[in-house]
């Protein structure tokens, strides 16, 4: 089977082209020890293997004050999932799920988002661990996660006390 | 101060223009009782009020199985928001930060991700608490928030056990 084009059993498809409503720009690069899609675990943990996040060094000092925080929030792009599928069959055995359902990196717009252990910062190069994408996936955010941050701007009148 | 156009003081942007790597569609649109920015809280609450995501009904049947998971993450695209800022001053008092050391919605690529409690879902129409983004922002993806999901695909054998 070709998991590209062709569909499991039970699986389906939306049949409308893909619209384009906003544009990506990819901010760097990410570096995990796994090479074929095959290889990636399914789910990333704190105790994995040390990755990078190789940011572009035209958004290096985008990353001042990073070190503060100990967990990161990632956003990547998982270009090579197709982005039509409706309903999804992760088992290959008839039974599916619509596809917000699932985390799977086939969905309509496939952005993954992984929480990270921040190791180091070394000049634009971030180390981290917690990923479970492939070596080489385009990067498209970093921000600190959001149980660690406290917004920098003054309060509003509509925020909680 | 035109906020679209002008620096807050030691403010700064990237000259480069932006590329255009990846599209992204549009998937829904969500609905808030917050119709200006100013009005939107600084971060949002799983006790706050309730909001809609409104699914197109082309990905309708995209949701099967989605009523399973009582926190979902949603993603979400701040259209409003300028996208090339490094440094940032959210005080407006001089002193910045990096635009990744910061969950402002000023970012290269203005996503927003929320963790929101599922109320219920009716049709196309799923109700949550815990959004803090302004009414109509475009939807681009809900997924079973992290710690709850386990994958539906057999394991490899790179998962830990």
């Amino acid at each position: 089977m070709n998991k590209d084009t062709d569909l499991r059993e039970n699986e389906q498809a939306i049949e409308a082209p893909l619209s384009e409503d906003a544009a990506i720009q990819f901010i760097g690069q990410v570096r995990t020890p796994w090479i074929e899609r095959f290889d990636c675990p399914r789910q990333g943990k704190m105790d994995g293997p040390e990755c990078q996040l190789i940011v572009e060094p035209r958004w290096q000092d985008a990353l001042e004050g990073i070190e503060e925080y100990s967990q990161l929030e990632v956003l990547y792009w998982m270009s090579l999932s197709r982005r039509d599928l409706i309903r999804q069959s992760p088992r290959e055995d008839g039974r599916t799920f619509g596809t917000f359902a699932l985390r799977s990196p086939v969905r309509p717009n496939p952005i993954g988002t992984s929480i990270v252990k921040l190791e180091r910062v070394e000049g634009n190069v971030l180390t981290v661990r917690g990923l479970d994408c492939i070596d080489g996936t385009p990067l498209i955010d970093i921000k600190p996660e959001r149980s660690l941050f406290t917004p920098k701007a003054r309060p509003k009148p509509t925020d909680p006390s």
